[in-house]
C-alpha cells in the first residue's frame, strides 16, 4: 500500500464546490442518518465505533455536534477521552476503552481514543520505542478483533493546516463564548506541529488495511461535516439491514 | 399536598390548541435546548438527570428521540433500563443506576429507572410491603442526595389512556416497521391497567415535594413533546448560567 504523506493532502474544500449546496446536503444526510440509525438499532446485528482524532482545534467536538445533531440519543453514545485520571492510570491504557465499547445496535463515538496512548508518549518521549511499537501492534489486533465480532469501525482524522490552527487559537482567546475551551496545550501543540504530523502520519500508515483512516480536509467546517456524515451514511447503507419481524432481545 | 388521582388528569391535548403551531414551537425549543445544553456543558456546574416513566407504549422512546433530536451527543447520554440481567441481579437494585449518574455539565436521560424496582415487584407481588416501603424511602433520600450535590432531576410520567394504549399495541402488531418493538408484555400491562395506574399514582404522590413528577398528557405526540421540551428548557433557563472566562476542567 502506498504510504500517505499528510503534507501532500489538501486541508481545504475544493474551490469549485458551492458551500450552500453542501450545507443543504448535510440536512438531507441528517435525515438519512436518523432513519439508518433507527434501523441499525432495530436490527440489533452490528455495533459501530466511530473514532475522531486530530490536533487541538481541528474540530473534533464541533464535527460530532454537527454531524450527529439529529440523531436519537438512545442509540448513540459519545465519549471524550481526556488525559487519563489517577484511577485510569492504575489500569492498562486500554481499560477505560474496553468499558465504552458499543453494544449490539449501538453507535459509540470516541472523541480522541486509544490512539492518544501512542500519540502523547511518542511526542513527550515518555515510553521507549519498543513499547510504542507494541501498542501499534495491539491496537491493530484489537481493531481486527472488534471487526471479527461485528463491531464496525470508522476512523476519521481531521486534517487542518497550521495557519487554520493559528486562526482558531486566536478565536478561542478573543471570543468570550469560546474562551472556556482555550488551554495552553493548544499553543504547545502548535509549537510541535511537525512532530504531531509525523506521528499522525505513522498512525495512518501503520494501521490494518481492513480498517483504514479517512483523512478529512477540515479547514472548512461545511465540507468536513459533509465528508464525515456521508461516509457514515454510506457505511450504514452497505449493511443492507432489514427490520426484524419480531422482538429480538 | 393534595393527592393526585391519575384518572382525573387529561391524557389528551386541550381541544383548542393548534397542532401545527405546537410542532413549529418544538422546532424553536430544539434550537433553544441546543444552546442551553452547550452552556450547561461549558459552565460545568450542575448535572441533570431526566427520568421517563410510563406504561408500555406510552411513548418513552419516541419522546426521547423527538425531544432530544437536535442535541449534541457529547453532552447527553441516554440509558434504557430493561429487566435486570443476571449480573445486575448479583447487586442491589440501585447498583446499575449509580454507574449511570451524570457527571458535571452532563445530561443523563433514564428511559425507565429505579422506579421500575418499585413498580414491578408491587405488580407481581414478589416483595413484601415493608421492603417496597423501604425502597420508596431510599429513593426519596437518594434523589434528595443528588439534589444536594448539584444534580438536578426532572421526572416525567407519560400519561396515556387505556384506549390509546390499545390502539398503539395494534399498530405494533400490524406495521412491519413497528413489529420489532412488540412484546407480549405490552398486552400483559394492558390487562393489568388498573394495577399499574395505582402504583404510578402512589409513586407520584409519595415522592419528595422538592422533586415532583410532571404528569404529561401523552395521547397526542405533538403536545407531549412540547410539554417535555418546554419543561427542560425552562429548568435550564432558571439556572442563569454564564460561560466561564477560562478552561475549568
Amino acid at each position: 500500500m502506498k504510504k500517505i504523506a499528510l503534507e501532500t493532502i489538501n486541508t481545504k474544500a475544493p474551490d469549485e464546490l458551492d458551500k450552500n449546496e453542501y450545507k443543504q446536503e448535510l440536512v438531507n444526510l441528517h435525515a438519512e442518518l436518523f432513519s439508518l440509525q433507527h434501523l441499525f438499532y432495530a436490527s440489533h446485528t452490528y455495533s459501530l465505533l466511530i473514532v475522531f482524532q486530530g490536533i487541538d482545534t481541528s474540530g473534533k467536538d464541533s464535527t460530532i455536534s454537527r454531524v450527529f445533531s439529529s440523531i436519537n440519543p438512545l442509540g448513540v453514545q459519545a465519549t471524550s477521552f481526556k488525559a487519563p485520571c489517577d484511577m485510569e492510570l492504575e489500569h492498562d491504557y486500554m481499560w477505560r476503552i474496553f468499558q465504552k465499547l458499543p453494544e449490539k445496535g449501538m453507535i459509540q463515538i470516541f472523541n480522541r481514543s486509544y490512539y492518544e496512548d501512542i500519540l502523547v508518549p511518542t511526542i513527550k518521549k515518555t515510553l521507549p520505542d519498543n513499547i510504542i511499537e507494541q501498542r501499534y501492534d495491539f491496537i491493530n489486533a484489537f481493531e481486527n478483533h472488534l471487526l471479527n465480532n461485528k463491531t464496525l469501525i470508522l476512523k476519521f482524522f481531521l486534517h487542518i493546516s497550521k495557519s487554520e490552527q493559528k486562526k482558531r487559537i486566536q478565536e478561542r482567546l478573543n471570543d468570550p463564548l469560546k474562551k472556556w475551551k482555550y488551554s495552553d496545550e493548544d499553543v504547545k501543540s502548535s509549537e510541535k506541529w511537525g512532530d504531531y504530523m509525523k506521528v499522525y502520519e505513522r498512525i495512518i500508515n501503520r494501521c490494518s488495511p481492513e480498517i483504514p483512516w479517512a483523512i478529512v480536509p477540515a479547514d472548512n467546517k461545511w465540507y468536513r461535516d459533509y465528508i464525515v456524515a456521508s461516509a457514515i451514511v454510506e457505511e450504514l447503507k452497505k449493511l443492507n439491514l432489514k427490520f426484524p419481524s419480531k422482538k429480538n432481545r
